[in-house]
């Protein structure tokens, strides 16, 4: 399981590569393997379903075990189906990239972050940045 | 916070405009900028999920910090990405013109207002004419 | 079903009453017998969750088809079995006067209103005062 | 509403507190006053359901417009009502200290905290010293 100290420090990181990047106001959710919330921040000036996409990108790629950039291409193929899990997945499953599964240098899954309120891809550079400054690995 | 006494004559003006116009039965619902409820009124002769559709067009506005018509536009964009906010947002995220969110003069976000029952362009320019009449502005 | 035209009467003069007798502000819900909502006001100044509990009042009452004085009754004798009622009702099931199901003077159930504000024995007075002035009639 | 930075500092500084005295692993959440999540911490070797909880302390309160603790005396009073209000509430309502209403020095609502992971008289003890280590009054 993911400590409270590797996830606030995602969670600042990942603010901070926003703010030096001149990006939008993010929001950030650190979820543990099992999907339970461990640390969250939402910027000031963010719309307010923010919480709701970041746990759902973050929820999205635990409940399916890839990146929900992976999940977003997996709706492209079978829209249907991916739509179909959002109501009987705990966070909802959001199909945009900004959700990345977190492991430990040895492959061991320690939860997931989501990152919203750039653009998709800027909000998974941010994630991105956010767990490498943990010193942990994204899940390719 | 929008008043009782705006919200009234929003719905009241709302349903003049659709009568004045021959529209097909609306239903009309404001929720402060909160997401809560404020005023509603369902015509005679409407279809049991007129109250649903309203609140989601309202709600879907707030939640985005734009109006259910760029929702909309937005869906047609990014149709799995919209299709996975409804379950995980309060009112549901209805992609249709209709919903329109409410500011005061100096563009203090005040709520929204979201109408269904005709076609989703003669939904919008009742809205508008709904907060016009209350003295109001619709954020653009 | 009941008409937005009674409907409104109903919300008008029960928020009229809550003035006259110089309650807390009122909270007002209308459903028609189906459960769906037709006309609805939340005083300014309400606290937050007032939407939810005017509906539950009156979406309880329907659903067990007396009012949610009753229910608060049969809540007393049967804890568990009205808690758990309250998840699988499309609106809860709030066991505390205020919910009054609406007849016409034939006996036809026509719906239910749903307030709250004050203490609950107030919520119903008001509620009555509001059927009645609409010309119908509280189902006992 | 509530800034990043102030949340931030309750969520820190209640956490603090709890190590401090020598508590449980703490949970803590802050709320805005529209309910939305602003900042949360979970500590190592909390149990799975602590974010509900913790949420469903500050929820509650934001829904009754008092704290959980009084929350929790009005369930004594009357168990069914407030056991009626969870499942139509959007985080639950608590009916246990540690949930606490957040004002600014004038009054008005930014929004609440609810902290879980200790006894629930620990819980706000440490809630309202992370209200006051960030400049801000908890709501008598």
């Amino acid at each position: 399981m993911i400590s409270l100290e590797h996830a606030n420090r995602i969670v600042g990181a990942t603010l901070e590569k926003g703010k030096a990047l001149g990006l939008k106001p993010l929001t950030v959710a650190v979820l543990d393997a099992g999907g339970d919330l461990v640390a969250f921040a939402r910027s000031d000036h963010s719309s307010a379903m923010r919480p709701q996409i970041a746990m759902g990108k973050a929820g999205g790629a635990l409940a399916l075990g890839v990146s929900s950039r992976t999940v977003g291409d997996m709706a492209a193929d079978r829209p249907s189906f991916i739509a179909s899990l959002g109501p009987i997945s705990r966070h909802g499953v959001i199909p945009a990239a900004g959700g990345v599964l977190i492991t430990d240098g040895n492959g061991t899954l320690l939860g997931a972050v989501g990152v919203t309120g750039d653009t998709s891809d800027n909000d998974e550079s941010c994630a991105l940045a956010g767990i490498e400054s943990a010193g942990l690995k994204a899940k390719n």
